[in-house]
């Protein structure tokens, strides 16, 4: 029996949902016995003549000077030469046990992915094929039709969460455009739920959630349930729940719904260049192992290895003692940023979803969004355009807390 | 007409042979107008909210401290902000200068990538898809497998390019398997070419080349041919052939054949944890650009941006007058350390593939090479065994030049 056939028997086995919801290629993926596996077995030999790297006389890296003197506190081994497939070992147990400060239940060891994309693309490659109906947030970031549609094919399938009578400004959290397009879906499916959302800015209270977990659970088909939570610790408002989803959906009925998370030092740790991300399941022992392995060949047939002075990087910040205090420093900053807008945004006479997360607002637009976005830039503000959310996006990330009121003016004189 | 379409129409005129050879998902990829092109048009307003990451009040990065004290020489911006689609354009053209020592002709700009693999991958994403012969070397790196194989279920059909009557010693490059195997060719098709090869560590003459490209000049039908130069650079005698195959391929007829070369940093710079590799065509102007075009949106569904990082520790390399004297320095201590392992493998009574370049030498075992690389583990010796080749792999770029002879002398023992 092929180590395929092998996984897909296990899954079928202990997490029947994950064996049900697997694309033909998330099926045939296995994780082959070549070079990194030899390697691994050889790496305690006194002559290791496995792996096509360099090292010096005494099996230490050997970088370039022009590129070593650039690093300080690193080891050059960290920095410059391979790290194990699916990632830094050390730096998948740091993050699950940071996962596991939200997380009490099953939770498997996160493989390291190379951003969050790739995180998005990977649940695409074992998750989504052309039969599958992909059940995506409308407004969402524009690239998860380039992953699921133009990449994948899914049968992409739009839901709202935020609803109401106008303004937009008396919005609140809606399930029913879900619970429709739920209601639909006969056979396999995927679910990507974005939480904060991005370009939402929104994160429900733990009242809400509860009553997500519960029309997910009474769906009757196989879901995989794709978290988002790229902006997870980014919700700026007592009312919003502050821990993973993963928590209150990884009780869901393991034969039909696979619960897989995606996130990553990108935003958390605002590590943007870093392109260092994680891919979790509600999974554990063989089942967790065996979807480790899919995932691990997935990477290994995109990119291989990961980029290590990243790794270094996120694994130095999260080990360090200094790591909270920082986090909460940046995170202290953008709330201030968030008020101000919000406080700016509610004395205007602009109309705005409600947001209190992530890094964004959304300020409705009475014509063509697109159009707005232009008439801003003449006036040198930049935002981006939503044409669904008939929107424009405002990142206050990337705003001085005192600029903020200035560009909401400005946008008020276009109106 | 949709952007896809207009990118088609365009090669179909300009590059007959790339729209030829397009798969279906290549002939889907664009580049939306979503947030990274909306970003760039507002990259000069004096409030720009465009961006989903994070800058101080005065736009510049504002990384964690702890992982800011860890680089020096470098800029915050250019280590913790994302980089443009495709990669910093100063990196690429910096990589096309590199290139264009040995490449006068033709050749687009340079497109980052995350790590050689990356550029296989994008290469079978782009031009591989299961109508599609892809003709591979035997041996090769296993990874070919799981890129054209199991990820994009081409029709995989070996190529041997070494060959001869026993022992293997006095084995010569020999172009009689790849013309057979292009013989059977009817339709479209996709070959790679590894040169200098792994595992065979051997790189052409001029002759040779030239002999090769006669060949591919007589195949009557499409084909994508893909130059893998991971280990340019590392040919170690007078007779290899030292220049880019791509010089020399490049003027093959555009009506038929489409010439990608994927290259990096990897090898050529030692910096594997890096994950800076490069996809660059045969072609300019507005042919050019619509490859280029694809490739980045196909990045774009993967991993969307690439490590900041590894690309700035690249480029502070490459635009160092350093650059050239410390790859000549590392590139000597390899040379050593192959001449040592010519002559000692030449002076022992063991049979060994010729070789001449790259990190690698293949020696030829009388029974299963996976059972003589178990029996070298218990002599303290890791080798990668390759059974379509009967052999066992030697990475000498991992071992000291002292400690050579005595890993020759181990495997004689256990002949």
């Amino acid at each position: 029996m092929g180590r395929a056939t092998e996984l897909n028997q296990l899954l079928k086995k202990d997490y029947p949902a994950a064996s049900r919801l697997l694309t033909d290629f998330g099926k045939r993926l296995y994780f082959p016995k070549g070079v990194p596996a030899q390697a691994a077995e050889a790496k305690d030999c006194t002559y290791n003549a496995t792996i096509g790297q360099l090292t010096d006389d005494n099996g230490r890296a050997l970088p370039m000077p022009v590129m070593a003197e650039k690093i300080r506190g690193l080891t050059a081994e960290e920095v410059f030469l391979y790290t194990p497939q699916g990632g830094r070992s050390d730096l998948r147990r740091l993050w699950k046990s940071k996962l596991q400060k939200s997380i009490t239940g099953t939770l498997s060891l996160p493989v390291v992915c190379c951003g969050l994309t790739h995180g998005l693309s990977i649940c695409a490659d074992l998750f989504v094929d052309e039969q599958t109906t992909v059940l995506l947030p409308s407004p969402r970031w524009g690239n998860y039709d380039m992953v699921f549609g133009i990449r994948r094919c899914g049968r992409i399938v739009d839901y709202q969460l935020m609803g109401g009578t106008a303004p937009a400004r008396g919005w609140t959290w809606n399930l029913e455009g879900l619970a429709a397009s739920l209601s639909q879906v006969k056979g396999k499916a995927f679910l990507a739920l974005n939480i904060p959302s991005n370009p939402g800015g929104y994160t429900p209270s733990e009242a809400e959630v509860d009553q997500l977990v519960r029309l997910l659970k009474r769906h009757p088909y196989p879901l995989c349930i794709m978290l988002d939570e790229a902006y997870y610790g980014m919700e700026w408002e007592e009312r919003c729940y502050k821990k993973s989803l993963f928590e209150k959906l990884s009780t869901l009925d393991k034969e039909k719904f696979l619960v897989v998370k995606v996130d990553g030092a990108t935003k958390e740790l605002f590590f943007f260049g870093g392109r260092i991300a994680f891919v979790s399941f509600n999974a554990k022992g063989q089942a967790a192992a065996a979807l480790e392995e899919k995932v691990i060949a997935c990477i290994r047939s995109t990119v291989s290895a990961l980029p290590s002075p990243s790794q270094a990087l996120v694994y130095s910040a999260l080990s360090s003692e200094r790591f909270d205090a920082e986090v909460h420093s940046i995170r202290a900053m953008l709330r201030e940023r968030y008020q101000v807008l919000k406080d700016s945004l509610a004395n205007s006479a602009l109309d705005y979803w409600p947001f209190n997360s992530a890094f964004f607002a959304l300020v409705a637009t009475d014509g063509c969004p697109e159009a707005m976005r232009k008439k801003l830039l003449s006036v040198d503000v930049g935002v981006v355009s939503f044409k669904e959310a008939n929107a424009v996006r405002l990142s206050y990330s990337t705003l001085s807390k005192d600029s903020i009121p200035e560009v909401v003016r400005r946008i008020e004189s276009l109106r």
